[in-house]
């Protein structure tokens, strides 16, 4: 009996390149409705940008590929339409029904347009799948846009504006709430702007944008709406959460048994506040991908939830978050006592750049519960840190005596990050 | 009633920094045998190689800024011939006496050349105080030699190396034991080999040097037999540990009341195998130093141990390392099983290179036991990962589960530490 899966992109050819570990007969069938599948779409800005060269570098693995390798059947181009629980059935657009014993949604999110009047006009662009970048391509060489307006300031829209300002553009982003890259984080934000700035492009916050109309853009990118695709869920009688995408078990299973849901449409549990989260990523997309895929095939595997940690490169300097601002801490519930320090990332003498390591604690409970990291150099490798000792709930005091690599090529003997624990515990 | 520092690089210049945040009012003497104090020892190399261009890019604080910014009288050319503890006196070598209340050794750990014949020749060096390093500089420019040994594969050996090497020097490298760096593990000091030999410079491991005649080399550096100083110590009735180091508790506290002890000459606990140890770091020696810094103050503060965590640069490739390998966890009584995968640490459209992790955990626990890494880019942050997942006793299954930070112009979506995750979990 087949395990179906809906959405080949990451989370999708996760769970079957998964489920066909763990049971090298499952018959397994994946439905794609795009051309491709199996591609990179955290380097969709570096395909617009130039760096990435041609679209074939971002595809990991052909459906060709899978077939042969693999055993696992792709169809692309092939829209599911409904799923019908009780008979254990997928129709698809054309009509044509597929039984499944196993069924893993991985149909991932959209970027919501239809509030903004006039994006269906051809300079407008969503920048979402391989097809989007290509076409934004096209566009950059032929029409030569000399302006160009991004909507949304989450981590998309901040790279579609660094790779349009390297194609000569001069680029505002106009963003709805009063922070970018999603951190409710005045300081962060204003570090985000000035890097923006210093290269050129303009950051306005707070800006509700209904119309294109009277935007002084030849070019413009949506990348604000980010919404799951749950509708084929709900329709089917799949619980949604409270954030807007399915409800999960750590199995990744749906309210209904043995169907199994992962990548953005998919909620996740956060390790820091314990509630379900919605936050679309790569990673995320390929853990729930390969956990969902695991069990549907028969394993028993979890998924232990997020710390949100994500890095975004603004024009070579990396901005990094994981866990909670103090803002969103505060929201939370938690007495958050948060400090932020500047320091080398390497020894002066080695030509290291300054550094900045936000820190945020819970004054109670003395736990940390998120922080930032902004430098040219080292900033995943430091975020990455911060994130572990998230995981582990880790306190302050445990965190300043971390043994952490010091070399003079590498790093300094105090570490900022460390710097940053003792300037905390002073604080708490 | 003063406090007294005996030492003044990295351990004892914390020390006596870190009592003075605590007691304002405390009158604190530093005691350094040397020229300098509070310089970065581990910048030597550097300073041999040439990119470190003076001797002063390394010296941090001088004695006058001390004396003026933090009220702490230093005496340099100042060696301690006896500790008497029972009438709370040290005496220099000069015969001067001096009372102290409270006492922190820093008396580091020297390279012990006395078993070596020759090693007294102008052409042998050590590399570890700034005159050291300014000698060498000196032969280098002035005699021009061509073919250079060094004794000894630890890191400072293997920088010494380097630095020789930049200098267009034909270097061997004389290692007494079977492996690199001090690590229990082939398959790293096999990478350590390729990656000298591949610039030039030769590692002959289980080769004794007991004398230098015969040597092919008209330059000696002798990176080997590093022992904690602690004659001054012992004769003052201060207990030494097994491993040769001066024997302390969490707060850096000896077996005398009053009398503390901290970097190179004090013994830690190692987090993984809970037993002390002496590993010479600048890292352990700031944060020991510190802890006893606060606690002669009248603070209480602890230090928890160490990791064994490092980091060595040859010839722009990162060797890192954190717990234990695989050979040492089975030294230890553990049951481990190691993996070690070769991935990309960026995406190949990014132009990432290849990075090496190994992972050894325990079999019957399941917990992380050590790692290493190696790598051009992000082997100090991928280090510090594992680092700080061995601070907390973490098991497999969760550090697989870490949310770690995914860019293209960072990271791979599967981070190589969660591939290697993944195949450990297998293996268990």
């Amino acid at each position: 009996m087949p395990l179906v899966v809906v959405g080949g992109v990451a989370a999708g050819m996760s769970a079957a390149a998964r489920a066909r570990r763990i049971d090298p007969h499952l018959e397994i069938l994946v439905l794609e409705k795009g051309e491709h599948v199996s591609y990179g779409a955290c380097g969709l800005p570096y395909l617009v940008e130039g760096r990435v060269r041609e679209s074939e570098q971002l595809i990991v693995h052909t459906p060709e590929y899978f077939r042969r390798e693999r055993n696992i059947s792709i169809r692309t181009g092939a829209r599911v339409a409904a799923v019908w629980h009780a008979r254990r059935e997928v129709q698809l657009a054309s009509g044509e029904r597929i039984r499944y014993d196993r069924l893993v949604l991985a149909t991932g999110a959209s970027c919501d347009t239809c509030g903004i009047a006039g994006a269906d006009q051809p300079h407008v662009f969503t920048m979402h799948t391989l097809e989007d970048a290509e076409r934004m391509r096209t566009f950059l060489s032929q029409r030569r846009p000399r302006r160009a307006a991004v909507i949304g300031a989450g981590y998309i829209g901040v790279e579609a504006a660094d790779a349009l300002r390297r194609h000569g553009l001069r680029v505002t982003i106009l963003e709805r709430s009063e922070h970018a890259l999603g951190r409710a984080d005045a300081a962060f934000t204003d570090a985000v702007r000035r890097q923006l700035e210093t290269h050129g492009v303009e950051l306005r916050c707070g800006v509700r944008v209904d119309s294109l109309d009277g935007l002084d853009a030849d070019m413009v990118v949506i990348a604000a709406g980010f919404r799951p695709n749950v509708d084929l869920a709900a329709e089917a009688g799949i619980e949604i959460g409270r954030t807007g995408a399915i409800r999960t078990d750590e199995r990744m299973e749906t309210n209904l048994r043995g169907v199994y849901a992962a990548g953005d449409c998919a909620e996740v549990r956060h390790i820091v506040t314990g509630r379900a989260v919605s936050i679309p990523l790569g990673t995320t997309a390929n853990k729930t991908g390969r956990v969902a895929g695991a069990n549907a095939a028969g394993a028993r595997e979890r998924f232990t939830g997020v710390a949100g940690t994500m890095i975004v490169g603004i024009f070579g300097m990396g901005f990094a978050v994981s866990g909670l601002s103090e803002a969103q801490a505060r929201a939370e519930g938690f007495a958050p006592v948060a400090v932020r320090v500047e320091a080398k990332a390497r020894p002066s003498y080695f030509g290291g750049t300054r550094t900045t390591v936000e820190l945020v604690a819970d004054r109670n409970s003395r736990r940390l519960l998120g922080g930032a990291v902004i430098g040219e150099e080292g900033a995943a490798g430091r975020i990455n840190v911060i994130a572990s000792a998230l995981h582990v709930q880790m306190h302050v005091e445990d965190f300043e005596q971390l043994d952490l690599a010091y070399s003079p090529p590498f790093a300094t003997a105090w570490d900022p990050l460390l710097i940053a624990a003792q300037q905390l515990r002073k604080e708490l």
